[in-house]
């Protein structure tokens, strides 16, 4: 912990690119939650729990390519927001871990 | 901490696309820091203080999308370069957390 | 650590795209790994222990730009993973550290 800064927990939400979930919770995270800030990722391939790859090689599965949904807010506020996206996340679909923000 | 290796500090820095920062950072980082490693990823879509949703999807904002330049090396080398960074980085634009780095 | 859930180890990959490291990689730990899951990312710009700027700018090194291979599992699980992989990671191109996951 050589870094100073106040700390925060970082959060990072695993879906796919096949349906709208990622814009519905930028959405959510933006107008409802107020989180600090928000970025999502497009991966170029990768697998989850139904162990099927997805890769921007396989024309056919091109729109479901991994996403992800990285968010951080102070620990007290991402722990509301958590226990409000409640089941909109599916188990073993969201990391957490703490960090320091440059103040 | 299941894992070996030595102690890193990684650092996140959060910037938009629209003006040359990446580019200029990434160029102190390799020529004057001599930072061990470093990697720009784009965003496909996201938000920061301004609370400005920046997406790929609006052409307009084509050019605002979050660029995340991350960088690691030594606790102690990561605290003189965020020193040296001082006033470049915007207060609450940086995340740095601790990590191992395989020897 | 305000967020429940259970403890798992995150690991990143540094590799560049010009090779099939990546794909040989997935490979591996969707098959024979089993890991539970796999995210690969492209960086727009980077470096590494080369110290050689890699960016899809540079039309010559479009094939040369970073790339991160994610996964996560149980912090036991990942210790064997990382130790069968051995010598096909390059030293100080993995970084590890804890997270929660959902349960």
């Amino acid at each position: 912990m050589a870094v100073k800064g106040t700390e925060v927990t970082i959060a990072r939400i695993y879906l796919t690119e096949g349906n709208k979930q990622a814009e519905v919770l930028l959405k959510r995270l933006h107008d409802w939650e107020q989180v600090r800030g928000v970025t999502i990722f497009r991966g170029i391939a990768g697998y989850g729990e139904s162990g099927k790859i997805h890769t921007s090689k396989w024309v056919d599965l091109s729109l479901d390519l991994p996403v992800v949904v990285e968010f951080f807010d102070t620990p007290e506020k991402m722990e509301a927001i958590i226990d409000h996206l409640g089941d909109t996340i599916k188990p073993g679909h969201m990391l957490t871990w703490s960090a320091r923000i440059n103040d």
